[in-house]
């Protein structure tokens, strides 16, 4: 029988299941190839989950210009998930793809946030979070089109534009929802107040960022806060919302370690490849 | 790449991933074999989606005892779909365990009733789903003890001992339920409502039914609806409830044709066996 693996780094049968070849060996930790790997799939991991997430609201949003506008970032989403995992999958040089890393891999294997598995719940809370979301991402892609790895400058650079766009309507969102009527202040305020604890952990770095910021790969996490900062009292100002004292931070989704939350993601969204393996259309 | 199935009768593709062996042929339509495979896994379906479902409950029934009652109820219902599966594979013959038959069959190779997938919803709309199928379950059992095939009757009797209780359980809630404060009465009255129109599937039998039925195998659909409606006055009079008077009844379950449900119970239930094919513990 196949042992389940109980790490983020794929053992030889995982590899040998997904790629058809027996003898590929995943990068060991520590390596440069292996952070790479690990940053690329932190990357992508957060665009394929949330992505993921709002397209759940698809047929479902309160106005139909909602409805295309939330199927719209979704699938920018999706479309940098592509990029990101597709250079993953080339920098680990076993053969697996996108599609492969999206869906034939475990909860453990998953390195991102937790914030963007929460669950939708109402518009305002899913507008919320990808406020939160989008305020990291915009200048996360900013520092990343200064990539010393001109393949990720490049990827940042297309995603970028997107992200751009995504952030000023999710802030302009979150303003007009928090600056509007008695109840949709109150939701707006309640789902800040609930997604709050999700937000810190995209600002802690571990050794593996630490070394790709070291490499000037990457940002290290710590340094995309200030601006994060900055534009979240901006735009909870405007909105009338006020948001909590305190700093705790939920951790774990970068090391593989999630709530529930993503292994009902994963049932759902890896269906098809898991119940008729290598299927294409 | 493998075709995606489109009826119930597995292909040649479908029985090989599942049984390791390539010449395996499933029972031709119209054969007793295929009949007899056929009633089998209608009733271990409603078995084990019915029992899948209430387990949801594990962990979040309303008090202690509630919870191990419920979990008890599910785990019979499982038990029973051992036995009901495991001689649906002996029937076929292509060396499909109960275990295949339900983690590696489709949405579309099921022939649960649709009442049984239906969501749990509130306590109340739980427990008026499980009487109405108990008040169902339990006359089925007694007619199948009857049976001509030895091994039916001999599954029945067993499983007609914890039936019995099922429905003494049920009916009393119902009627506690129904018959208790102003809010219980409103959940369980708007309960029936919801779930009346996916009650009447039960008692509609098709062609298989029907030659099953002249072989003195399994009773016919249609047969078990006079206790039933017996029963369902008599405790809907007890919990001062009202059935509604629509005798419309919602189909296809049977042959295979479910609601979204199904896929996002079988996306849970199935995902370890999808993931780690032939896991064993």
């Amino acid at each position: 029988m196949p042992s389940l693996p109980d790490m983020m780094t794929p053992d030889a049968e995982t590899l040998a299941r997904a790629t058809g070849k027996g003898e590929a060996v995943a990068p060991a930790t520590g390596t440069p190839e292996h952070d790479l790997f690990t940053g690329l799939t932190r990357l992508g991991d957060n665009t394929l989950i949330l992505g993921h997430r709002v397209s759940e609201w698809c047929g479902h949003a309160p106005v139909l210009e909602e409805d295309i506008a939330l199927a719209n970032v979704a699938l920018d989403l999706i479309g940098q998930t592509q990029l990101w995992l597709g250079l993953a999958g080339s920098v680990e040089g076993c053969g697996r793809s996108a599609d492969d890393l999206a869906f034939q891999r475990d909860t453990w294997h998953f390195s991102n946030l937790l914030l963007v598995e929460r669950p939708n719940r109402d518009f305002g809370h899913t507008l919320m979070r990808q406020f939160l979301f989008d305020a990291w991402h915009q200048p996360m892609l900013k520092a990343l089109e200064e990539s010393s790895d001109a393949r990720i400058a490049e990827i940042a650079a297309k995603a970028g534009k997107e992200v751009a766009y995504h952030l000023e309507r999710s802030a302009d969102l979150v303003i007009r929802l928090g600056d509007g009527t008695e109840e949709s202040h109150a939701r707006m305020q309640d789902a800040l107040e609930r997604l709050w604890s999700w937000a810190g952990e995209a600002f802690i770095g571990d050794d593996i960022d630490h070394r790709l910021a070291q490499a000037g790969v990457m940002p290290a996490p710590e340094s995309l806060r200030p601006v994060w900062d900055a534009t979240i009292s901006e735009v909870l100002a405007e909105a009338t919302l006020k948001a909590p004292e305190t700093t705790f931070a939920h951790t774990g989704g970068k090391l593989g370690r999630h709530t529930e939350h993503l292994g009902h993601i994963l049932c759902t969204m890896q269906w098809l490849q898991r119940a008729y393996p290598g299927a294409t259309w």
